[in-house]
């Protein structure tokens, strides 16, 4: 497998609250290759330790991708570095000065001097055209490594990464095609998932298997390569099955989409419409399902009644029920699920009443006790649930479970 | 200034979706102590690239942090690789042996053989007390360079790095007192603020002052360090009042508070209460005023009424208003304001109607027009908004707006 390794740079990546997302995306993209990410390096506008950085990744691995320092102020150092660092000469490239000039011209400007800096070309490089911006990409073979030094801003790193680079260190990499499929999962655990279902993967080299578990979702990632796309797909689609046999309908997304999608599709195709009622959840139910564009079709309403007399006056609780049985039970949560359907007029009620903390819990009803409800025209039913975590993780999980109920009443 | 690098050792750090949190975590510490980090590295569980990550790093700068690779399994390379970078030997510590052994037995295991890895201590290294795991840290003066191993999972790392390293690092740095203050700013954009306090600012070197735009908010970041807190707090306060001065209720945030937080304040501070009826959002509002603990106490309900139906029936807008104006105007957000103030019995009541996108875009009310609408019992004012972006912005920005109306108010 071909090694990789990526240097980004520039000195306000290392503050303390910036990530290095170029970083992140160039995996993805080399892994699809085929081609495995070695060592990342993060370094500011420093001559020394940037030269140091591109000289040991070129020894020592077959990919060099750096990101950012191509600009045209005195901070942006990588054409000069790399140079040095490989032993080559920078030239002026007039053709490059050329296009630069070009570029300001079309908005009305002259280039301003400092921009003929871009220009310069490291001996034996080939320049890589950047339609989003004035700071051209180079690309170059030097001894066993290729190297390819791309702008820092996204917008212009990908679409040079893609239309050039790609299609490069792919045929490097004998042309192998690795896919990743994401399965999603919605009401079990990371180790009952996995007792159920290591028993297959363990067979399978190819596709390999990860389970994640990111907080709030389990994902099962799939990994498989091959020498054509078909038959890399064929490799996952056997595997999906199987798991999907053990799984059955706890697997609720097949290619990463959102719950939310999922539930929006589901009541697009079926001409469902929905209303939401909300206590604990405080519109994060209604706010997530409204974030898929085209909601409007199949989402009426949302009320959210955090107070007893809105769960009253708006939805039409029975105050009887909250005196006998408190606002988090069964009983409210299923008469919030019928008096906002009954109110919107839809074909579903969906609601939720429940205690997200930090205050607020009893020994009875403790932190992260929930009860979700569902109704149509014909029934009404409600799950009693206890989440751990903080509030945001309680909310978070809760809703998750309101909108996997209506997911498999769908289904 | 120090300069510190930090290496963060696992090849699971190395996949697409995996952040170094350490990294950003260590940075803020070394930084609030006055020591720079000059380079971040990321490596696998790869014996060559990691002895020259560290040999490297040793000689260039005076501080190196690495993170990950302390546990029991072949994987976890760190302590050998690090001996050898640093011509050391390893030796086995009785003393961490038995703590290990009866860390298990407290637990009432046996120890597993390879966990007697975890006690090789590099010559001439103090060794880390770890409460939270079985992976002691190690620390020690390596020429002129301070250098410590700490384990990986944040949970063992932080205590470990506060307690043990950053008081000596501290020492070294000469007892510097840093601190950074975030100032967040509504209402206005980058480039407006800069042009305001740019004249301000520009005439100290202490604070220093950087303008950040995060997508969705823009922030001020002021660092001021001196020999003392409380000289340093009198740097940041003497900025900031000159800063208040120019933006005045601009800034909504001085300890990095979020804008729901702020809000709920106020309307806890004057017992007040609020209902919430949204359109575009849909129930963004609501669900970020009610992340903040304890928002019950002000927050009574909200309305999400995506359809014209929802609008009329929970709301009480005039059908007449929807026919004359459409939804997304400026009186069909003042009915809303209204309608939900008066239904919930509330003290404010907050609306917002408009085209979130990416469809239902017209030449007249384009994707991004917002209506916000702020009533109580005396009067109810409305506001017409633009807002760039995507659906997802759009919806941020256009939930900021309408509590920043909310909060002008307060004032």
């Amino acid at each position: 497998m071909l090694t990789a390794e990526i240097i980004a740079i520039g000195s306000e990546l290392l503050a303390s609250d910036r990530t290095d997302t170029n970083s992140l995306w160039l995996t993805e993209k080399l892994n699809q290759i085929g081609i495995e990410v070695k060592l990342k390096t993060i370094v500011g506008d420093d001559d020394a330790r940037l030269e140091e950085a591109i000289k040991d990744s070129v020894r020592r691995s077959r990919v060099v991708i750096t990101t950012g320092g191509l600009g045209p102020t005195e901070d942006d150092i990588t054409r000069k570095v790399a140079a040095r660092a490989l032993g080559r000469r920078l030239l002026l490239d007039e053709e490059v000065l050329e296009w630069i000039r070009g570029r300001f011209a079309s908005f009305g400007r002259p280039m301003p001097e400092r921009n003929s800096r871009q220009a310069m070309v490291i001996d034996g490089a080939e320049v890589l055209d950047n339609p989003n911006g004035s700071a051209p990409g180079l690309y170059l073979e030097h001894e066993k490594t290729s190297v390819a030094l791309l702008p820092g801003p996204p917008r212009e790193m990908r679409p040079m990464f893609e239309n050039f680079v790609l299609p490069k260190l792919s045929l490097k990499a004998g042309n192998l095609r690795v896919l990743r499929r994401v399965l999603r999962v919605a009401g079990m655990g990371e180790s009952a998932i996995d007792e159920l279902i290591a028993p297959i993967y363990s067979q399978y080299d190819n596709p390999s298997t990860t389970i994640l578990f990111n907080n709030t979702e389990v994902e099962i990632h799939l990994t498989a390569s091959g020498k054509t796309e078909s038959s890399v797909l064929t490799l996952l689609d056997r595997l999906t099955e199987q798991l999907e046999e053990r799984l059955g309908n706890a697997i609720f997304s097949f290619r990463g989409e959102t719950m939310e999608e999922v539930v929006g599709l589901k009541l697009s195709l079926g001409r469902y419409t929905l209303a939401v009622a909300e206590s604990c959840t405080g519109g994060l139910i209604a706010q997530r399902l409204t974030e898929v564009p085209g909601s409007s079709k199949y989402f009426l309403e949302g009320v959210i009644a955090y107070s007893n007399e809105a769960k009253k006056r708006t939805l039409g609780v029975e105050p009887i029920l909250l005196l006998e049985h408190g606002a988090v039970s069964a009983p409210v949560a299923e008469a919030m699920a019928e008096g906002v359907r009954k109110r919107a007029g839809a074909d579903f009620g969906l609601a939720i009443t429940g205690i997200a903390g930090p205050d607020g819990g009893s020994e009875e009803k403790p932190v992260g006790l929930v009860y979700i409800a569902l109704s149509d025209d014909v029934q009404t039913e409600h799950r009693k649930l206890v989440f751990p975590g903080d509030r945001h993780l309680i909310r978070w999980r809760a809703s998750q479970a309101a909108l996997d109920l209506l997911r498999r009443r769908l289904i």
